[in-house]
């Protein structure tokens, strides 16, 4: 049932994304043409034009993509590709889109956190704005995503101040699930503030970022990221945003992408009201005034009907046949061999090992000096962890 | 130069705009079919159709025209009806919108107190709002006001407390002229506590009305009251109004009048920004945050470009050729006769009595026992009379 890209083709990627920039939309161009592994080699033989050759052939020279994969596991990181079950389509559509001015592509991967799955975000909503929100934004902010999360819906976020902080919080008290896209490598916390949020959503939900471990947030990044939030998410709702914003790229990105632009409305005395109602001026954006507005918007009878339905998220939540079949293998007490565990469940090595990745990922295996076992997280399924939001 | 309707055909509409309630489509669309002498005679005749003919046969018999005009004159309200040379054709596009659910027609005339023209409301811009207006939405009426006024745009507004106030208020801060159209008889105040407003509109620039002398304020009527304020004025812009907010009538009426509908956005946690968020949302309604924008989108190399060529109005402007040349004429003194006037103006009897009705509908000359004379402030030209606003 699952599929995944072959391990070269993901070493390569793993190399490519900590040798390149996020959104280099020429280089993504490439790999996109040639293929993460012959785009690789390519650097490798020195046969790729540009200033940044030479340091990119050293950058890549310099990567142990198999010792990346590793540690990333044992910090619960894994690395999603185009390619692998859960990579989203609506990435994809970056593709096409190699603006120079918006940072492009595709990304080479994605580094995530967390026990949901990427292509969960199918019907998702970013609310994003500035930082120096006032307590009107803020409030907005944390109605709009309660009410949304309360309909069912993923809402995205990029974690920083204001009212991306609001936008997390108010899906959490709307009871839904609420993801953020970080600048940053996703081991790191930025603003270092959010520290204890970021880890909650990346123990309940996602935590996503293009950048790799390690990597400190720049402004190309933050450029970056918003395509993420744009592509990643049905529409976009910009609260509060200073004309010059940098939430204003992710709707000028959600609008390249054909996907919704709202925008909320305020008092025209308020300098953060003011790129929120450019983008209803301009004919860019769509004024929305709460939930009920955004939802009649990004529509269509899809996950929201069903909120009744939906129980709270478990850690077992979205995984993958495999995973399933190594976690039910797992012992609690004695750690087990991949050899022992793939007997167990009935799978070849290399599936045993993929799923036992997966299973570390998201805090749900153990690797420890004999083998596996299963963390105390995974035992305590139902368990509701003390929220810091 | 001038032109004037027949006598008859006044005399048949003063008579019809005190029989007829204002707005009433179907009876506007039959005086416009048939001409006003020829409606007022067929309900004399008993040959009109409908429930109410006996009793509009009853009110028509009981309207002494010439009397009710000579009563106007000396109170200084003068009656202007289509065909007269004032009389816009903006008010004639009210024809072919016979809209039951909107009140509709084109009036069969409309009382005036004031030195400004009615044609001298061309480039307006109408400003309106609930009564129950917040500080917020006070102050952007009447800095919008105040902007558009120094542009040098009439603001059009209905004299009421809250957004109409402010955006009365806001043009005279700003320099410029500002208009009320009343629900009630020209000669009465509502509210009450505008009285002193509404008299320094009828001295310095305009007040207006459908309903006849007398007459108080009824739903109808201020339904009636609204589509002039859309007709008359080349834009609408509604600042704060509640869902059902009669301010909406107005923007209903400008849109279906193809003039520029335009809304101020507000806090989406505000009762009375609801209106202007569904004008935005259904589309009917452009976004503005200030003059600037309304002034982009009504603009055209109009009067607004030339606010430093104009001077403070004085009562004396807008007169036509003839009630300048008998003004010269009149006496400061001793009052004159008409026959004496005449003389001294170059005029014929008709056209000195037309301009005396004129020039005393503008407080400029004052009937006597003997004859005619000059007001004080027909003398004081340059005068600038203390403002209640």
């Amino acid at each position: 049932m699952s599929h995944a890209i072959a391990d070269t083709e993901r070493l390569a990627r793993v190399t490519l994304s900590r040798a390149l920039e996020p959104g280099e939309h020429s280089t993504l161009a490439d790999v996109a043409r040639l293929g993460p592994v012959a785009y690789r080699d390519r650097v490798l033989a020195d046969r790729v034009e540009g200033d940044t050759a030479e340091v990119l052939a050293e950058r890549v020279e310099a990567v142990d993509p198999a010792l990346e994969l590793e540690q990333a596991a044992r910090r619960g990181i894994r690395f999603v590709a185009p390619g692998d079950e859960e990579w989203p389509g609506s990435l994809e559509e970056l593709g096409p889109l190699n603006d120079v001015a918006l940072r492009g592509g595709v990304p080479v991967g994605l580094w995530l956190r967390g026990p949901m799955r990427l292509d969960e975000l199918a019907d998702s909503v970013a609310i994003v704005g500035t930082r120096d929100a006032t307590t009107y934004g803020n409030t907005v902010a944390h109605d709009l995503a309660s009410g949304l999360a309360s309909a069912g819906r993923v809402v995205v976020s990029g974690a920083a101040f204001g009212i991306d902080y609001a936008a997390h919080r108010g899906a959490v008290a709307g009871g839904g699930d609420t993801v953020a896209v970080l600048a940053c490598g996703i081991d790191r916390a930025y603003p270092a503030a959010h520290r204890a949020m970021i880890d909650h959503l990346a123990e309940t939900t996602l935590v996503i970022s293009e950048s790799p471990p390690g990597h400190s947030p720049t402004r190309v990044r933050f450029l970056a990221r918003n395509r993420l939030i744009a592509a990643l998410t049905r529409g976009t709702v910009v609260v509060e945003a200073a004309a010059r914003s940098g939430a204003l790229s992710t709707a000028r990105w959600a609008d390249a992408l054909s996907r919704h632009v709202m925008a909320v409305p305020g008092p025209v005395t308020s300098v953060v009201s003011q790129g929120p109602h450019n983008l209803v001026r301009e004919g860019t954006g769509t004024l929305v005034t709460g939930a009920e507005d955004v939802l009649e918007l990004v529509g269509e009878a899809g996950q929201f009907l069903l909120p009744e339905l939906r129980g709270p998220r478990r850690p077992v939540d979205g995984l993958r046949r495999n995973e399933r079949a190594v976690l039910e293998a797992l012992p609690s007490g004695d750690p087990a061999s991949v050899r022992s565990l793939s007997m167990r469940a009935g799978l070849g090595a290399s599936d045993t090992h993929r799923a036992l990745q997966g299973l570390a990922a998201r805090g749900l295996a153990l690797a420890e000096s004999g083998g596996w076992r299963v963390s105390a997280r995974a035992r305590d399924k139902e368990a509701v962890s003390d929220s810091p939001l």
